[in-house]
This record gives C-alpha cells, sequence and structure tokens, in this order.
C-alpha cells in the first residue's frame, strides 16, 4: 500500500507521480489542498512537520519528503526500469540537470516565497505572478543551457533513456504552461518535452489527473 | 588531481569542501570571485556553462555541477567513511534533510535571486539584507522542526554517524552566522552544528581557511 500526499498543481508532486509510473507502483493520491492551507491542518503535521507536498508512505513505513529524495529511494526499492544512468559520471549529470529545476528555480516560486514577497516587499498581484512566471523561465533557459550543444544529451536529457532529469524538466515545463510561462527559444527543452510527453506514464501523472486538477491543467 | 571551482562565502561550496575532507581526497580549489562576477568569465563557461559554483573535476573527467549531486558523486567513488546510511529509510531521511537546507531554503537566498528582488521590486539595501536573513532562518527553523523530538535523530542529524544531512545543516548555520542570523530557540540545531565544527573536518572546510576568505569568517 503505497500513499502519496499532494496536490495537483504542485510541481513536486508531479515529478514523484511520473516515477512512480514508471515504475510501476500501484498509488492512492490522497489531495492536500494547498490553496485552501489544507498543508496546515494538524492530521498532515504528522504526515510533514514541515508542511510540504509532497509526501509518500510505504506500508508501515515512515513518511518520506521531498521530491528528489523520494526518486532516490523509489529507484532503490524498484531499480526497474532505471531511472538514473549505470556509470557515475552520468548519474552525477543527471542528478544536476535535475537539481537546476528542483533545488536553484522551483524553490524560488513557491506559495511560501511569494507569501513572503507580499510580506516583505508588498508585491502586488502583478508582481507575485511576474515573480512566478520568472523563475519559471529560468529554470528552462537553465535548462536549455545545460542541454542545448552537449554530446550527452540525446532523446532524453541524457542519452536515449529517460531519466530523472526528464522528469524534472518536464514536471517544471508542465506547470510552467499552466502559469502562460513563454517557451520560446528554448528548442532542445521543447523537444524533449514533447517526446515526454507522447509516454502514457507522464500523460497519466498531469494535474488534470489529480485529485482535484481542473480537466484543462 | 581534484580541482573544486568555488567561493569562500558560498554556502554550496562549503558543503562540497566538508565532504572533500571528510573522504579524504586531496583537491585544490580555484578561487572563483562571485563579487566581481567571476562566474561570468568566459573560461569559467567552459567549466559550467550555467556560471554557477561549485563545481567539481576529478582527473580527465567532466566537470561536476551541483553540489548535493556531487556529494552523492563523492558517496559513489569514495565509499568510506559513508555520508549516507545503510539503510534505504535512513537515506531517504538524510537526503530530505539535506535538501531542506539545499533545496528549500538556501536556493532562495542566492545572489541571482537577491539581483531579480533589486530589478523586480527595487528591493532597497535593508530589503535584501533582511530577505537573506529570513531565508538563512528559515531553514534552520525548518531543520529544527524536522530534526527536534524525532527518535532517529542522535549526535548527529540521523543516528550517531556524520551524514550529508549534518554537512548541509552546518554549512547553511555558519554562513548563516556570517550574515548575522538570529539563532535563537533552535537547540537541537544549534547542538549538532557545535558537535560538528569541533571535528577537523568541518574546521579546515570553513571561510577562512579559502583562497579570498577573510579571517574573521
Amino acid at each position: 500500500m503505497v500513499r502519496l500526499y499532494g496536490y495537483w498543481r504542485s510541481v513536486a508532486t508531479l515529478r514523484v507521480r511520473i516515477a512512480l509510473n514508471i515504475k510501476g507502483v500501484d498509488y492512492e493520491e490522497i489531495p492536500i489542498d494547498l490553496a485552501h492551507d489544507g498543508q496546515h491542518d494538524p492530521a498532515f503535521a504528522a504526515v510533514n512537520p514541515l508542511a510540504a507536498v509532497p509526501a509518500l508512505v510505504v506500508g508501515d513505513g515512515p513518511p518520506l519528503g521531498q521530491s528528489m529524495a523520494i526518486l532516490e529511494y523509489l529507484e532503490e526499492w524498484r531499480p526497474r526500469p532505471p531511472l538514473l544512468p549505470a556509470d557515475a559520471a552520468g548519474r552525477a549529470r543527471v542528478r544536476a540537470i535535475a537539481l537546476t529545476f528542483a533545488a536553484d528555480n522551483h524553490p524560488v516560486l513557491t506559495p511560501r516565497v511569494v507569501r513572503h514577497l507580499v510580506q516583505a516587499l508588498d508585491a502586488t498581484p502583478a508582481q507575485q505572478r511576474d515573480w512566478v512566471r520568472h523563475w519559471f523561465r529560468q529554470g528552462l533557459v537553465q535548462g536549455e543551457a545545460t542541454l542545448a550543444g552537449d554530446p550527452r544529451t540525446g532523446r532524453f536529457c541524457h542519452g536515449e533513456t529517460l531519466s530523472v532529469a526528464d522528469i524534472a524538466l518536464v514536471s517544471h515545463a508542465e506547470v510552467a504552461r499552466n502559469f502562460g510561462v513563454e517557451t520560446d527559444g528554448l528548442p532542445t527543452v521543447g523537444r524533449i518535452v514533447e517526446i515526454c510527453r507522447a509516454e502514457p506514464d507522464f500523460e497519466r501523472a498531469l494535474p488534470r489527473h489529480a485529485p482535484g486538477g481542473p480537466e484543462r491543467c
């Protein structure tokens, strides 16, 4: 029994959904409604004292937090199909690409940061929206700079095999699209995202199929 | 021959320095002066097209980026002493704690984000300083919330053995201190930081010993 505590719009939850699908893990998603402070519900505090999604509970195990740590756990628990390359330098590259999205850019645009923008700098609704779009776009621009022209980039971010780098890229790009982020001038990123979106394991993970997700997302 | 491209004040470079010391790897640090745009030097673009430190080059291998990916690489290359627990659930917890610092909080306070605060919201010097301090403090507060009262926390973040969680915590706390961040009300974090600072591998990694680092840091 695998339970995923998530939110339809969450980029980090999307990463975990895609990985669970690729690994063939059956799971139930328990929606935590971030739009209505569901992450501060006392029942959820027992799952994650940091009030953040995603959290994954496998059987009677402890709740696991942080999407990139969850992806590493899934890779160890269900090694097939692999989502990391067989060689150490390849694994380092794939993890670094994933962290460009999951560490450098996505955390900067999350609701907790936007709330602080309002508290500390009186950010207007337009400034908040522009802030979110800016860091979505920066992630994609940095992804393009990393991937384009590197001979290690192939059909996917790293060679011919899907990896956690593709999962992080596509999760970022999908939610960016929902926020109306410009995606011009990103040929390598655009090509890989299109290839991945055609994979059923990615499609099934999209926000529109998650509990509470609107049809258009 | 191991070369670390870093900056004395960089939290992410500090993580890698500590890990290299613990693993007993001899390395040369090549300073990239972020205070004078050294990361945009064309010579460094060949090392990291994203113009970020740290980057690690091992022998004739490709440059490795992203501190958390570098730590995973070091763990695979030099498994002793281990910096991740032997069990999968323990590894997941340690990685998640490290990412609380390295993904959720530190990226929000980096110079590229502060520069955008100025460009997009006209942040004053006082607002910039408060922003940086706020996210340093938030990282420590979240660390305390994760560690305090969890029976898996021991002498170190996870049991009785140093791990990448301690490296991420101490790197965050050390640089926070240089920025004058309040550290009251964080007994568990404070205790673990003090224990780690007494370890020579941590002490040798501190900014004051790095090229360009001022004596007081």
